[in-house]
């Protein structure tokens, strides 16, 4: 069968990569057909998109990963073993082909800390099934990544408030 | 009461204005707050969207310009018509104050149509309810848009898949 699903990749230092990806997911969702998300930083996902797992029984997966590292961890090992096992889930979840669309969101990080192969990654995101669609959102997605994607945006931050002492809004930031 | 709403501004020429201001809308519909979406341009929104309609009855105000201009109409007066009406919706929403976040979804081209003024538009923006978000979606944002902005982002196409000759996706585009 021919590829139809297409590999989308939202990077770049601005706002949106995560929020276009869950429009994108609202819009599939909208359709009737089923939507995975995998969280690979932990806590990078609130309470408004945690709402959506209800509003959306039935066809939204959410996968956020418990135990995913944080950057903050003094314990690079454990953080390893967590990516590495988000990763594995991650990679089931597209064999499966259960899903029109699955969002990794912030994967381009286990990549750039050296938690998981890029190569790995790419490989697995090329034979994924043909009509899945995946988005994998986070800043500085690399070169082979955008080469093998087939629609790439960059979100550039042009002016942000928290920078002009604007204190984090519920519902816009979280 | 000083301002705490933010304007938020999506311009660029890549993928993800509309996208992201959906998935903001999601994000503060999680949070049970109400929103008000006013498109602009005919049939800019699809199926995916509109079923949001229904999901979040009661707190997701759609105003979907039927009558709004498509750029493809030969009757230049009525499109202005058309546009001017719109804004005018758009203004009375505002000024209503029920709403936590208002999209106004491809505002940009109103001006740069000349179909309405951006003096009066930013005007508007600027003595709306203080605790009122509002995002503005469209290309080619004005400078003096992006000056009264709280919050810019770029959206830039590095890689488009209909260029490469892929058709337009259910879901995806749609």
């Amino acid at each position: 069968m021919p590829r139809k699903g297409l590999l989308i990749v939202h990077t770049g230092n601005g706002k949106g990569k995560t929020t276009a990806a869950l429009g994108l997911a609202c819009r599939m969702l909208g359709h009737g057909k089923r939507v995975a998300i995998v969280q690979f930083i932990k806590g990078s996902w609130r309470y408004g998109e945690l709402d959506m797992r209800e509003r959306y029984a039935g066809l939204l997966d959410f996968h956020v990963m418990g135990k995913g590292f944080t950057f903050k961890s003094e314990d690079r090992d454990a953080d390893v073993q967590a990516a590495k096992e988000a990763w594995t889930l991650a990679e089931t979840v597209i064999n499966e082909g259960e899903h029109a669309l699955i969002v990794l969101d912030e994967l381009t990080y286990l990549v750039q800390l050296g938690m998981v192969e890029e190569e790995t990654i790419l490989r697995a995101l090329l034979k994924r099934p043909p009509e899945l669609h995946i988005i994998v959102t986070g800043r500085d997605a690399s070169c082979a990544l955008i080469e093998q994607a087939d629609l790439v945006t960059e979100m550039k931050e042009i002016k942000h408030p928290l920078k002009a002492g604007i204190k984090a809004q519920k519902g816009i930031e979280f």
